[in-house]
């Protein structure tokens, strides 16, 4: 361990909110180094947000294609060793692409791409790179998500019968788009956001993280979504129902326009034997409910959690860790594989995190979900990938 | 005020559970007294019940018609004023008929009949007879939904946009009908139940209470019902997509195999400018949440509560009031009305309460789930009623 | 089992508070008829009360006196069979003697006389009479009370180190004795509520609830009483230092002038093994802590909960029970009583209740409180009572 | 902001938890590099942990006072900023008073000193020195504790009448000093903690808080301090009646043997108009309760926030933020005085920070509180400091 990993980024420029999110979780455990970057399209604006991000003015890079080649021609000792990728969804392909293709890893925002087609392609050249791919379904840092799939892999829940899942937000009530609020703009308009904007958003952090957690794939699915505010051109809400391989039934709820919530993403697995309950907004504590037990509230930190959830820790119970944390843990997650690679890491610490397979998986489950809803409205099969 | 109302009851004999709900919210506001009854078809259960019920051997009845019929004889002073069904759903019609041809007011459990056809026979009825009928869907009688619905109204909320409801248990979730579990055996029984386990035993108050507070109409609706105990002959499980006429959409969960889950029926109504939601497991509380401003708890009791949901209230603030005293409060809106027909009660004092075209509602509205996901699981329209 | 209990009442006349929850309380199980009272001194409040409950003119009594001795005249089978006294503390003491001396038992609202000389007195009075005796401290009526007794009694909590109560209230932060409002009067009045108004009127509930509970005895206190607002007779405020027989320390919190507190009854107590905590607007739910395991949530009505909590409990878990069906625990532990001394009833039923000796108790703590405070603000032994 | 803030440190070795925790703080916002360090006394601990920190070899020095010296002859872009001493009490006096002295800025965390008259010299020597002098009192930085003060100052509960702070915690709850671990041992040995355990490591955060929120001086306190656990040389649980300048009354409870409570911090401030209650274990929310309106629950992020607690915040509304976050608030707020002093920063953003007068008075509060206990158990006026 005797050297940072370098960095570089792509996208994040002032005023970006994932940006600023991605850089704080890379500086967090002292691990990462942020030394270039292409943080803006617009001239001024990357350069100023390059120097207030303390990088060197030759590491400013105008365009992402002149990055990836120019870090490539950097010595060894001196080069990024992995970009990320933080722009809005339809800049994620030709620079994961780029990078890819010049060698160095890539961490990439969700959703992976714009099309489903383009994560296909993302994911054989991510293949036949050999390269780490990092794809940021950051809900799954969370200490005790891990901890909850370590309850499902254990069996403490049984064979698993139903699965709601719920993010639900407020933010989009208004339409602010036409005030020109920045992350509104983008997340609204099909040029950018691709066929959803809700379900694409948040919807699909929902279904990985129901994935992730209890292992199980989506059969067939059944969707409902509405765009609630006029002249949007996207959907703002989402109900989908769903059915799982192996007889499990869920429900999947989304939506922006929710008055008064934030980032409510709940999950709730329910098993022959008990259930698990978890919330994004209080997220040191997971529920365990029996059918003829005390209920449990397992708390982050404590000696009774698991291995995997203990290595997503670092301070003790009772001080809470929250999505910054979380984040930094797939940052943490990546800096282990890639001293791995370089066999300064020792093997047991490696870690399982989201990639480029999550992120077909992704762009797949969004494409199903806008076809049941818009043309037919009825039990889809979740599109082949 | 000047006398206890009378009451009769059929069904609720030694070991029955909501019998003895209905006598403690009779009980409670000592305005009623229970004078007759047929408690069990068995002979000496019926006995048995009635003495422990402080009856009068003569007011004990083998059979309803004959109770019916011998109440009636009665002198005016001395018979019963209504009579309070408590029986499973395919005894409801039959007495409830029976008793509004001898003239008799009726308070009937839910779903209100077995079948949608004999809703529609006992709504005829009911409306021809002219007396009071009231059907105990018992939720609607808490103080804060009662608040609820008034901020729905005030137009607290805005434009209503999307109705979330659930109703989970965890109960079914072992085979008990096997067992011999009383409560199990009838429910999961087609012959008792009717073509609905989890459906018409829950769902329909979550259905109920959705239209109650917000008065929203389903126009539509998609279901997938599952029976995930084998061998069980009707589903215990229910996730439904609900169209509402005007546009507001919603979901509807119910299940009696949620691991752990007791009576978790919660209520959460999202309008264009703030939300509602509220928990029956600690009903005194009724979040208000908006875009923009701090989360209100309205707590019942307190000086800012309206008028209507104080009307449901009996003690101060803090001291929790719960599931027998708003099952109480339907008895106290039953009294209320009778005396109001006798003209001893100010008609001011005169509440709304569910009845019989609630009960048709109820059935169409399980009929309607049943044919969406049985045969043909896409969106169904609501049948006519 | 084969009548109803019949009950008289002092106090309770139209308006009261306190009343109505008794009655309420005794009408709950349809075990008990409320037959005799003398409801106010006011001679028309009095029988206008008496009428409302559906009391015979001829037992609407116009003072205790002749309540007592009228009902000792009547036959056995029409005389009431135990009186509630629910007037304000200072008129608690004379009626409970002319009661018992009739030979009736006893039902008193606390605390249970308006000095400790008085307690004394009433001791010995009841201990003589061989009469039943029930101060309604209320609160461990509550199922879960019951269950956090048996857990501290079976060991669950080791020896107990540590117990924080709080019994918080805001009404009266605002000086509304002035205007009028009844239970302020009365409470700040030194002439009705004697020595102490925050202590008198809600301490004391919190002294017994943790004594209750643990069956720990206080030794000495430090207590810091105050009246905020301005011209109060009485204090409005009060927090204790305590220090139990054994070694235990305690805390306890008390106030009427809280901004926002309802009826914030907390107790929490701490053991060598584990915690327990409670909360009584919320009072369906015991939580138990560790040092090493998941936190469990004990909720009412479940197989896991122990005989005695099971007993105190009327309906399933999830349809949650609250104060007056806590409340309605201590009338029915009464009637039970009643019934064994009639031999009618179960000797397993009969179930231990507060009594004189906890009136006693309460009237020494309260005593002992005042005198910290008051004379020298120093650990102050509890007087021997 | 043309360059990143260079800082040392003194302690925080290998395996220490609050090292560990100011390095994660400090790197959070990429605005500080970590370049110097004496990290442990034992020199090979040192060495790794120095390396691990990718410190340069020649800047992990083997004592402190060599390190000050050393680090005040680097030219003025090389040396350190500021340092932060993270060791155990008897160690903060000396290397605070000797990086003074060589004119760095310090962080130091608390409580300042191992005695009350060390204290008492730091404030002289830091007052002198014109240097800035930061206390972690870490809890200040998180942002709803910035809005809560923010409302007192402005009015929102009107003049405090009460105060109810608690910070409990279990951990020690078994005598773990003995099996080594390494954070039980130093806090109960009284050559390394000074003479309190409970109240310096975590009443004083208690203390601090209240005091920093409200603005009110404890003048007077009477203290009962325990060592439940036998053989402990210092004390494991406190409780303290307090009495504020200006008449409000207070409550403070620490514990380390509570069982099963992990870092219970809870705040609650009570005014003539409203009240306030803050949980360190949720820190995303403030509870306002009033007499007469609805709860409110403010929430981090969002609109209604006051511009303080604005600036204490980093992501958006129902993304939580927690412990390290408000501990980088600490962190920060360093950064900008020394960047102002730079002239390098825009003067508005300079903040308020927990500094050598708050060392002072959390001294003079644990040398009067164990007075109070140990001495005479009465009460006690607060040390003149």
């Amino acid at each position: 361990m005797s050297r940072k990993i370098r960095m570089g980024m792509i996208g994040g420029g002032e005023g970006s909110f994932i940006g600023a999110v991605h850089r704080m979780a890379a500086n967090l455990d002292g691990q990462i180094e942020l030394v270039a970057g292409c943080f803006s399209s617009q001239k001024e604006r990357n350069k100023i947000s390059g120097k207030q991000l303390f990088i060197e003015p030759r590491r400013i890079y105008s365009d992402f294609e002149s990055m990836a080649k120019g870090e490539a021609t950097l010595p060894e000792g001196e080069r990024i060793d992995f970009v990320s990728i933080v722009t809005p969804n339809h800049l994620h392909y030709t620079p994961a692409m780029a990078f890819l293709k010049e060698g160095f890893h890539v961490v990439c925002d969700k959703p992976m791409t714009f099309t489903l087609k383009e994560a296909l392609e993302l994911r054989k050249a991510a293949q036949k790179s050999k390269k780490l791919f990092m794809l940021t379904h950051n809900y799954s840092g969370y200490p005790m998500i891990q901890e909850a799939r370590e309850q499902v892999k254990k069996g403490a829940l049984g064979k698993i019968l139903k699965i709601v899942v719920e993010y639900s937000q407020g933010w989009l009530l208004k339409r602010i788009e036409r005030e020109g609020q920045k992350q509104a703009v983008w997340r609204t308009d099909p040029k950018k956001a691709g066929i959803s904007c809700c379900i694409g958003d948040i919807g699909t952090h929902g279904e990985h993280l129901a994935r992730f957690v209890t292992g199980l794939e989506i059969e067939s699915l059944c969707a409902d979504l509405t765009t609630f505010i006029k002249g949007r051109p996207l959907e703002d809400d989402g109900n989908v129902l769903l059915r799982y391989k192996g007889g499990a039934k869920g429900v999947l709820i989304s939506s922006q326009i929710m008055a008064g919530e934030e980032n409510n993403l709940v999950l709730r697995v329910y098993g022959e034997k008990a259930s698990l309950e978890w919330h994004q907004e209080h997220p040191n504590e997971l529920s365990l409910k029996f059918l003829d037990q005390p209920r449990q509230i397992l708390r982050r930190g404590n000696s009774y959690i698991g291995d995997v959830a203990k290595d997503y820790t670092r301070i003790p119970f009772g001080h809470p860790e929250a999505f910054l944390e979380a984040f930094a843990n797939l940052y943490q997650s990546m800096v282990r594989a890639i001293r791995h690679r370089e066999s300064t890491s020792d093997p047991t610490l490696l870690r399982d995190f989201p990639g480029v397979e999550d992120g077909v998986k992704g762009m797949a489950f969004v494409e199903t979900v806008v076809r049941s809803s818009k043309s037919s409205q009825k039990w889809t099969k979740l599109t082949k990938s």
